[in-house]
């Protein structure tokens, strides 16, 4: 038996709290069911002993240029305007990063203006051998930046995070790397930038302490799909569950993270310093300048990419994205029946930021809701 | 039945303040009505429980050239010698404004000597688009700085401050807009600067401090002004008020201010920093920088641009200068009678700093009485 008034949200972290809180928020009563143990999902974060707030699946960073998304997220947390600076350490020092002139200036030992950034880069490509249109990751980034800027951040680096020849991997990957032409060295221009004051699970809790909503933990939703006898459901689990598999398992890679606390009050000089051709870990993240968090010792975390684990981003591969085709032709057929809506990045096997999935999910239950 | 001897001044502010008591001490007995339960208008400024000197109505920095008003205002207050800088947060980075080579050369990378900055806006205007002579704010700005400047402290924070396109406003708002082609970062760069030591409260309350000046606070004139029989007014509440709104409404841009005190001993390095690209604030004070006050606490005030609310800044349209026209017709008919003096941001509607208020409040009713 359907209750017209029910609706079932398939995970609580960004993409069903925010769809969760516009149901219910419209009179739809929610029931929120999460596998895990917490809400959050992925943004989920925690104080650890010593007092930092650490990001319990790698460090997650809040920027966005929808006002609608900002003003949305303003609603449940108090913002910290933080914005986030990267330092790569290579040559043996900590350059700023993504390229803008300070980059160029700090490896090549120039003191060149903004006005000449465009022509020394020009430069750098000439002198360079890569094929043009650009047939791999390789050429993708020598033809933007040159050889030199390439085998120093870019080479080793996709290695590491991919396991992969960067002259085997697509170019569609470098299409737009970051080359800034000014001064600019965060690592996001967006207008709004910050991290929830509280954390991002007390933002999500925030958004799900609604009277209409409901929040199961530890439950998996395929036990108890029956049961439930909801009109509605938002999926927000991988896309090749829902459907059993149907077309094979959709690829993901992921990260092993290392925490660890040392006994000194600040470990590096900003949050992420990336480490392209150093060590075997891509960056080490620092937790506590995020919310400028005071302690005697601090926790920071080395990412380690790996092939397996937990689902952390999508493989381009021809093979995968093949098979999310056929995948997203099942959810086409689902979606207009208008009950189930997916939503996020395991839902729709795509490489999200947390503002466009907040984006997604507050449109397409908006757009549901009208079209009811 | 009129007392001869008897001033009206309407509102307790700068305005009022002054006038009334050049009026006491020529021996004229005055009733200042003020309709607010304090007095110093939107000077207003009270200590917070951190030990903070706020303004209540934003940050308020006294300067002048004018001798004759700084000896006035030093009767009343010691001054703190405080000089007002102002950094831009642009390109991720806090940068010297107004534009001085100190900004140039931080912006652009140039290592140019202060001989070299009329040159570098000269080619920096040189290849720009704009109309000459300038037909809105846009061209009138990019006429003297160039585009790229432009584009980095002046177009989004017009936007924000007039949420207005900056090409459908006038040309006149940009008349001048502060460039300097030596290394002076100073905000202002008047001969006299600084903040009364105990506050502009505390200033405007020694000015009211007179044997001849009775103060009504929590009055609204308008209600009381048949029985106080006056023989003069000074009259410094909103034009359109006083003549019972006979041409139209005048129009004022407003702001909401969100004071928020962080546990943290600073929060930026400077009084002031300026916003124009990211977030939807225009700036930030913290207030603590213009007593030196110390804390280990911090409170600030973020500024956000709105349409109504409390007035703040008149509104350069045809519109409201032809209503303004109008009502100054009214005005000079008024003074004519030697009755009534309007004087102040408000009555006059008029963009006054501090010092010109007072400048305006000191002659127009030192010439009064020698008409008398």
């Amino acid at each position: 038996m359907k209750n017209e008034n029910l609706s079932v949200v398939v995970g609580a972290g960004l993409a069903g709290s925010a769809a969760a809180r516009v149901l219910a928020e419209s009179g739809i009563r929610v029931v929120v069911i999460e596998k895990l143990s917490h809400v959050a999902g992925h943004c989920h974060d925690m104080k650890n002993e010593e007092g930092i707030t650490v990001h319990t699946y790698g460090p997650h960073i809040f920027h966005t240029n929808n006002r609608e998304v900002w003003q949305f997220v303003n609603r449940f947390a108090d913002f910290n305007y933080y914005q986030h600076r990267v330092l790569s350490y290579a040559d043996g020092r900590m350059i700023p990063f993504p390229i803008n002139r300070d980059t160029i200036a700090e490896v090549f030992g120039l003191t060149l203006s903004t006005n000449e950034v465009r022509t020394f880069l020009s430069e750098e490509v000439a002198r360079s051998q890569f094929s043009n249109p650009p047939r791999n990751f390789r050429d993708a980034v020598v033809s933007q930046v040159g050889e030199r800027l390439y085998e120093l951040f870019f080479k080793n680096y996709t290695i590491k995070q991919w396991e992969r020849d960067p002259e085997l991997l697509s170019p569609e990957i470098a299409r737009r790397i970051p080359v800034r032409e000014n001064r600019d060295s965060r690592y996001f221009t967006d207008k709004y930038q910050g991290i929830p004051s509280e954390g991002y699970t007390r933002m999500i809790e925030r958004m799900l302490d609604h009277p209409n909503i409901e929040v199961r933990l530890s439950t998996d939703y395929f036990d108890i799909v029956e049961e439930l006898g909801a009109s509605m459901t938002v999926y927000t689990g991988p896309l090749d569950r829902y459907f059993g598999y149907e077309y094979g398992e959709l690829e993901y890679r992921s990260l092993e993270l290392e925490f660890r606390t040392f006994d000194q009050e600040f470990y590096q000089p900003v949050a992420t310093v990336n480490y392209p051709n150093d060590y075997d870990w891509t960056r080490i993240t620092e937790f506590k300048h995020f919310l400028g968090e005071m302690s005697k010792r601090t926790t920071v975390c080395f990412e380690y990419p790996k092939s397996s684990g937990e689902p952390y981003y999508i493989v381009m591969s021809d093979d995968n994205l093949e098979k999310r085709e056929k995948y997203m032709k099942n959810v086409a057929e689902l979606e207009a029946t208008g009950k189930v809506l997916f939503i996020g990045r395991l839902a729709e096997y795509k490489y999200y930021n947390m503002d466009q999935v907040i984006a997604e999910s507050l449109s397409k239950t908006q757009q549901w809701l009208q079209a009811k």
